[in-house]
């Protein structure tokens, strides 16, 4: 598909891109541009044919198709790289989890005469580095391209991301930020807040919780121990969204907490087992497996 | 150990008990009283040997174990056949995940001639009723006796627990309730919350976000499908310990709201770091495993 493949950031996302287009053979040449010493040694075992870059300089001005897989609040730095050595034979994509953001870098930062065409893979885990990534990060997952005027770029970006595995869909970086701060975004924030609320309540009552935690709060801390600067940028470049949601969210416990003080049995019951519908939906549209979890061995 | 057990509420945990005690030969003959239809004839094929009672009368007064399985809200009810029917030779157990209204229901209720040793097995899934019962569902998971005077009978409890795979470890019932409003009671609550956001966020926007679910939201939408009676019971027996945990989180969550309005980036960061030390924590004792989760295939 490319001649010479470039991915400036190669943690658990990058270098699971790497590894899948190494083996649908998506290039001639794969180069990294990667900025920890520790990761560099790491890369290299992945494959003898990976070229690791120290610089991003006239070294790339040949490449052909280039992925953004640092954290989003990098972004910037590098566009200023792109803008000097990058020719306009190049596609630009990214991984970023928000999209209104890059696109305002985009018009804002990056030469008109490139090309960028926003993406986002839907994976991941908790665990950061290129030494958890996988060939198979991205099989049956969603990747969102941001909607724009379709030509030839955004058809092989399609074809690029369908080829390791994805199912593409398009959506306005609106739409994107709004329906990921609500099915991705807050749910992280809400696990953090849980496991600080444990924290809190060890620390003043000095017991431990930890030793328990299987009942419930285990499932939340997995969540809650992602990469901290990745999701820094995601809570601040969704502001806005996160906003909105968080105060549904308040309102609804401010409503819970209501029903359990005044012992609102029916009310109460109504919304617990509302909940069991998005669950089932959830299974329908393969979202998740219905088989139970007794807890893992 | 027993002569005659009986299960009164045969579930996802009475029929586990079931299973496990069937397995570990605990009892020469097997008793249960479950009032759904529908369960009974589930539980006929688990075992020939399994007699089901219609009702709790005379048929229990040589009973010498008996486990209540049934939500708490039915604990009342069944207590008045118990000083009925039922004698001092026999010890009551219960699997209730609060304690401190089991206790009172105890005094209050309860014919002071009677045995009941209180106990909360911490097992159990998303799944409700005898089909999803296993053999092994307690297999190295705590099991809290609420701490009294030490006899015979209590170390008898305590023998059953252990010999259907369990790690017992006594409690006072105050102090569990605490430890369990923490661990396993608010993150349901938490889960039940974040589940009504989303249907009320995809109402309002008329957006598909089940679709995107496995971005986080799906992790929580299989905890907040647990059984609605038994969820209301906890939350209503366990209000104090709720309403404290409640407070604590709506205090951090507009905590974090302030962070991401005002882009307070090191106190973000420091908060979301600290997330991590309690994982390591969780997987240091045991209570979940290490290794990531990419998602489930």
């Amino acid at each position: 598909m490319f001649n010479k493949l470039l991915i400036v950031g190669c943690g658990l996302i990058g270098s699971s891109i790497l590894r899948a287009s190494i083996k649908k053979k998506i290039a001639q040449k794969y180069f990294v541009y990667e900025k920890s010493i520790k990761n560099n040694s790491t890369i290299k075992k992945i494959n003898s044919k990976v070229i690791l870059l120290k610089k991003l300089d006239h070294n790339i001005s040949d490449i052909d198709f280039i992925i953004l897989s640092t954290p989003m609040s990098s972004y910037s730095r590098i566009i200023t790289s792109l803008n000097k050595f990058l020719t306009n034979k190049a596609i630009i994509t990214d991984v970023g989890s928000t999209k209104k953001n890059v696109l305002k870098l985009k018009k804002n930062e990056l030469n008109k005469s490139l090309n960028w065409i926003l993406s986002h893979p839907i994976a991941g885990s908790e665990v950061s580095g290129p030494e958890y990534g996988k060939a198979n990060l991205f099989k049956n997952r969603w990747c969102i391209i941001t909607k724009q005027k379709t030509d030839k770029k955004v058809e092989k970006v399609e074809r690029f991301w369908k080829k390791i595995g994805c199912k593409v869909i398009f959506m306005s970086p609106d739409e994107h930020d709004k329906i990921f701060a609500i099915t991705s975004h807050l749910p992280h924030l809400i696990a953090y807040n849980l496991i600080k609320t444990a924290q809190d309540f060890q620390h003043k009552e000095r017991k431990n919780l930890i030793k328990f935690s299987a009942g419930g709060l285990r499932d939340f801390s997995r969540t809650a121990a992602s990469n901290e600067i990745m999701w820094r940028d995601i809570f601040f470049n969704n502001k806005k969204n996160m906003l909105l949601g968080i105060n549904m969210f308040l309102k609804n416990l401010n409503s819970f907490k209501k029903n359990i003080e005044k012992l609102e049995d029916i009310k109460l019951r109504k919304k617990l087992l509302n909940s069991k519908k998005i669950r089932k939906e959830i299974i329908k549209l393969k979202q998740d497996v219905s088989e139970p979890d007794f807890g893992r061995k």
